[in-house]
């Protein structure tokens, strides 16, 4: 997506081989009208999946998460890193280890938002080693309902997430892909930069 | 408002005297549309408060908050309730003790995103005793930028938020007050009740 990889060129920061910072505009601070044209790009996507929720996890993913349910018309549901006191239902539980934080945290839904005739769209705002959406479809599978897709805002594609992903058979769609963040400098793969110059 | 106070009675879940669940549209499942209405709402209110940015907190303040951004046009910025490792900058910090967690967490905002010329619109889902609004306020402060106004979703007027945030010389806009939780049963505030039947 041009408008992203844009702004990605404009205003992120490389902060190591691995790591690429977006506070500018999704991880920290958040620009909304940025946030809708991707709501509206992933809701195109997923058009035809019959999507009935959309599941993502806080908190970066909240943002984009709501402005594709708002296209699609569809609720959105975000896993907790947490327990909290008044979320005591049965629930649907996975860990997810972030590499970029160094922590392992449990997260969890509540078996009330995501039901057995659900086709859930995945909605996170980054893909590197695949921890935070795998841990997002066991629990939708826990729950017998369906991963119909999974929608990445930046995949970093020289990490093993995508491929582990798309070879568990999920649709994995990713708006800036990333082929490499060495020498400080953030490089598209090619394939997505031609099919949006189309 | 009416229709979030129609959907507070609808679908949100007294579990005491102080404690309103709302699992199933703003804290845990979102509903999309009714943030927008939301986001709509508070940016009718605030339309003349020459707004140049909108904070809140992670997580449940987001939603609503990007709402209200995209109509308003101006970015938002979340606090962060634990530093992680790629937020390195120069912090606005200060903590906010959640009753309902019983929980103390340290917030923070990258000094970046919060400068002395803003006038900045504070949103959050909840006010109960205005520990939250209070730290925001005060990081906003802490960057020599303006308070413009304090917009909430769910007001619970018969705790000590609301008075205390007026008394500070804050505008305090609430989309639905809550007069009273006792005997398992949401009671509104009159006066919101009567102003929206008009």
């Amino acid at each position: 997506m041009k408008l992203l990889e844009d702004r990605i060129n404009l205003e992120a920061i490389v902060l190591s081989e691995n790591v690429l910072k977006v506070d500018a505009f999704l991880n920290h601070q958040i620009d909304p009208i940025l946030m809708d044209e991707l709501g509206k790009e992933f809701a195109r996507r997923f058009a035809n999946e019959g999507i009935t929720k959309i599941v993502t996890i806080e908190s970066s993913g909240i943002a984009p998460a709501v402005m594709t349910g708002l296209y699609m018309n569809v609720p959105v549901v975000f896993a907790r890193k947490r327990k909290s006191l008044t979320l005591v239902d049965d629930l649907l539980t996975s860990s997810v280890h972030s590499f970029t934080k160094n922590e392992t945290n449990e997260v969890s839904i509540s078996k009330k938002y995501v039901q057995e005739n659900d086709c859930v769209l995945i909605i996170d705002d980054f893909l590197a080693n695949g921890q935070a959406a795998l841990a997002l479809a066991e629990m939708v599978q826990q729950a017998k309902a369906e991963v119909s897709g999974i929608g990445i805002v930046i995949e970093k594609s020289f990490q093993e997430g995508a491929q582990k992903l798309k070879n568990l058979g999920f649709r994995v769609e990713s708006l800036a892909r990333i082929a490499s963040l060495s020498n400080g400098k953030v490089q598209f793969l090619k394939e997505t930069t031609e099919e949006l110059r189309k």
